[in-house]
């Protein structure tokens, strides 16, 4: 596994590969979500690129970029163990943004609801840092998580209309045991938060309950969330939603499809999850153009 | 030579290219500006790619938009003649912005002085579909002209700020025998104005005669630009501009390099030039990242 602190010599390294490409972009501090995505590209591409790089311009100057957890030589491991072919891992945020550096990818609308309601800027730090990395490492495949539903559709959005020549894949949300999605920031739940932390699962449990009796009202499913929630004294929430999966415009009743996602702060960090009504569903299931995920 | 109206017949062309691929954006009505460009990168590359897009969001509602003028059959067979290899001229403006478009690649600070002070979202369209172009294209080299002084400063940001593995090119301006730089909007103008508008180079060699005598006071140089300007009556100047060849903050005084612009409207057009002193730069004389300009 060939690993790169400089742009430059993976740039040099990048030249070398033949066959297609598949990437995987995260902050490092890797779990089993991630390394499900490693493997669903291991599996369709020749060569796969993981970087690590806690973005600093996806972080408002109240969050926690920090404290946010780090452990490089344990994330190398994990990658080497998974047969990943290159990491790109530049230390420094000098290696992004570089004095002067003053140019933004904006993705309008999309961008504007849900977590970028109470983060105004997040998305276009992730907008920005994928575009970049996508240059650097040009991929053939991307793979994002559905647990972070709304940078899924952001990066869609993006790729469409700056016509990246990149195929898109989305991978499942991997939960543990009780149904609580795996992220980095569990990290910093102490033992009784992290027994809370499962009443986000309990609640999408709830409204697909209440969709499988026939429920479709959207303001009654949230209603039945937000009894779950609200039994969980440590869970303080922050929104529950019913979207469109494409536009993330709140929907009155659910017709054909839904994302349905909360965040709810739990202690310190604030979690989110999601899932697709009819369940089971995928958000990238409306997939009609041809150079987006054709798997 | 291919000529494409569809990306993805581009981009089926643009996998079968072999060797180093050299890119010319154009919105057509192509002059001897625009074939010097087309020179620079046929001297460079084994393949040559024109796009002609006449590209609406960089222009305001009360621009020139429809009025801009097209002449396709006639720039293919100027193209032909310089022996370029592929055009891609997509004729509707639905090929780069279909329904829901909603991403743009914004470069601050830089455009919001000089052209972008009276254009506010004008170099956020050119930076978007230069972004969508460079994709679609994938050139190793791109040529603009020292003409679009400013646009020149915004792309080579963009090209350094989201790691395009681009090397950037700069023609210089080309000019009618009284000096006028060629422009697609001289079409416009009638023949006293064609006449007049002669007088944007006279303020330039006025600034640098005034140079050469010694005169670095931004001030001075100016009032002596003005001074031709008034004098002709079909002038009405917008700017006079003396500024950091990096960051287009005006200058005080000329310490080592500067960007000195104009944009005076004549008649119906609005017309831009400019020069670098000390006389005979290049604006992109100050290089210094490797992967930028390399000739």
């Amino acid at each position: 596994m060939h690993v790169f602190e400089s742009l430059p010599e993976f740039r040099a390294w990048r030249k070398t590969v033949e066959g297609t490409v598949g990437f995987v972009p995260t902050m490092g501090s890797l779990h089993e979500g991630h390394l499900s995505l490693v493997r669903l590209v291991r599996a369709r591409c020749n060569t796969v690129v993981v970087s690590i790089f806690v973005n600093p311009s996806q972080f408002a100057p109240t969050e926690d970029l920090a404290a946010y957890p780090r452990d490089l030589a344990r994330d190398l491991d994990l990658l080497a163990a998974e047969g990943v072919d290159g990491v790109l891992a530049p230390g420094e945020d000098v290696a992004f943004y570089p004095d002067g550096f003053s140019t933004w990818v904006e993705v309008d609308g999309l961008t504007s609801r849900l977590e970028g309601a109470s983060r105004p800027t997040h998305f276009r730090g992730v907008a920005t840092i994928v575009a970049k990395l996508f240059h650097v490492v040009q991929p053939d495949v991307a793979v994002f998580g559905q647990k972070d539903a709304q940078q899924a559709l952001v990066i869609r959005r993006m790729v469409r209309d700056l016509d990246f020549d990149i195929d898109l894949v989305l991978g499942p949300t991997i939960r543990e045991p009780d149904g609580l999605a795996m992220s980095s920031r569990n990290a910093y739940l102490d033992p009784h938060e992290r027994a809370a932390a499962a009443v986000l699962r309990r609640a999408l449990d709830r409204a697909e309950a209440l969709y499988e009796q026939g429920e479709r009202n959207a303001s009654n499913l949230k209603a039945g969330m937000m009894e779950v929630l609200d039994a969980e004294p440590l869970a303080e929430t922050n929104y529950v939603s019913i979207a469109d999966t494409d536009t993330l415009e709140e929907l009155g009743a659910i017709k054909d499809r839904a994302l349905v996602s909360l965040a709810v702060r739990i202690g310190l960090p604030r979690l989110i999850d999601n899932c697709i009504l009819p369940p089971g569903g995928s958000l990238y299931d409306d997939e009609r153009r041809p150079h987006v995920a054709r798997s």
